[in-house]
């Protein structure tokens, strides 16, 4: 990692990835990347990262994604690959330390049905956003995201476990947790009033080492998103 | 199988599964639940079917899956699985003969990442027919519909093998087929046209004794359409 600077068009293509590592395309304050990011802290994998320029996307980026989203992984054979959910499964069948899916066909089904519910929870999130950069009122909005955290605070209530695949962090609670980690900097901290469930699975989160490492703080998000909102995302913030 | 009439709000409701069968909630027409009977008959699987009447769904199914659709799995230990691509996964997990995603990691991210991309396609079939059916001119939706079967068609091609996951059927072309078998019955057969790798693999898909067994010719879906168009779907059609 000889820089986390952003990388925008005009830039030189990267090389090839060294022998023996793995490379990620990823931008520092995407939830999606930050997925692929948390696995592969979680697995202690090795990895080169380049971030991007979301806003100026280098064009031999969108050769490699013609889609232009990150994350992206590029091996050492030059495979890639993208879509989050795709990434972090690959990783987990591709390094075998620390599998983070379980082996039972059944348990990994129920995450990945989860999974299904909580992406159709990610879009209130950005109802409630982009309202505001409209300076709508966003009551409505934040009543819809508040009822669907409460849904998924009875999930968790259901299966009395400290995560929601069983006493340790898995998978599942990776692909959820970018979106709690910014609900103070996204400002939608009391969209989870009354989900106790799921605030206590926040704290249970944050003594997770893996995300101690990776995160930041609500202050850093709050800051990234004022950029984007101005036009001007800031990807190199506090670099 | 004793019967596979549908079933609709006021039957009772189901038994437990019998020891050593698996059960799925289909409806003969869902290209969705498809998948999931093809899945299992290729692998040979012995199962249970119960169709369900989709306009006027039992709340027995309702509280399987609070979703409401097909194809639903479940098991003799009460587990219950739904979302087509969840159910088609599990069931090659569960049931190792013929594997239908390959071993590979990467080979695997390859198939996922194109059933995303084909997931993006499906809505083109139905704008056709929803603006059919309002009587509304269609060209455009068509044109694009077209123009995603290309782009499919490309993929094909730059994959020079004759079916999308090496040259014998696997996995992802079960899951893209059922809109294939529904080209003539959908009336977008034309939408194909000078789509001539897809063609031949439509002709190849069609020799695979695992689609012979299970598919409805064109005329039995175009009925279907027209009594679902009709808001009279005949779920229960040649039965």
């Amino acid at each position: 990692m000889a820089s986390e600077r952003s990388v925008a068009e005009g830039s030189s293509a990267p090389g090839p990835v060294p022998k023996g590592k793995i490379r990620i395309y990823s931008m520092r304050f995407c939830p999606f990347a930050q997925r692929a990011r948390l696995v592969l802290a979680a697995k202690g994998i090795r990895y080169d990262i380049i971030n991007i320029n979301l806003k100026n996307k280098p064009s031999w980026f969108l050769e490699k994604n013609p889609l232009g989203a990150v994350p992206v992984l590029e091996t050492d054979h030059g495979e890639i690959i993208y879509e989050s959910p795709i990434v972090c499964e690959y990783l987990d069948e591709m390094y075998k330390q620390k599998k983070l899916f379980p082996e039972d066909p059944f348990e990994k089904a129920k995450q990945k049905m989860l999974l299904e519910e909580f992406s159709k929870v990610i879009p209130y999130f950005y109802k409630v956003l982009t309202g505001r950069s409209k300076c709508e009122n966003t009551s409505a909005a934040e009543q819809e995201l508040k009822e669907k955290l409460a849904k998924l605070n009875e999930t968790l209530l259901q299966k009395k476990t400290r995560f929601f695949g069983g006493n340790s962090v898995t998978m599942i609670d990776y692909l959820m947790w970018p979106w709690f980690e910014r609900v103070d900097g996204y400002g939608v901290r009391h969209c989870l009033d009354g989900a106790s469930q799921l605030q206590q699975w926040m704290q249970d989160m944050m003594d997770d080492p893996v995300i101690k490492a990776t995160m930041f703080d609500s202050e850093t998000h709050k800051a990234f998103l004022q950029s984007f909102c101005d036009g001007k995302p800031n990807y190199d913030l506090g670099l």
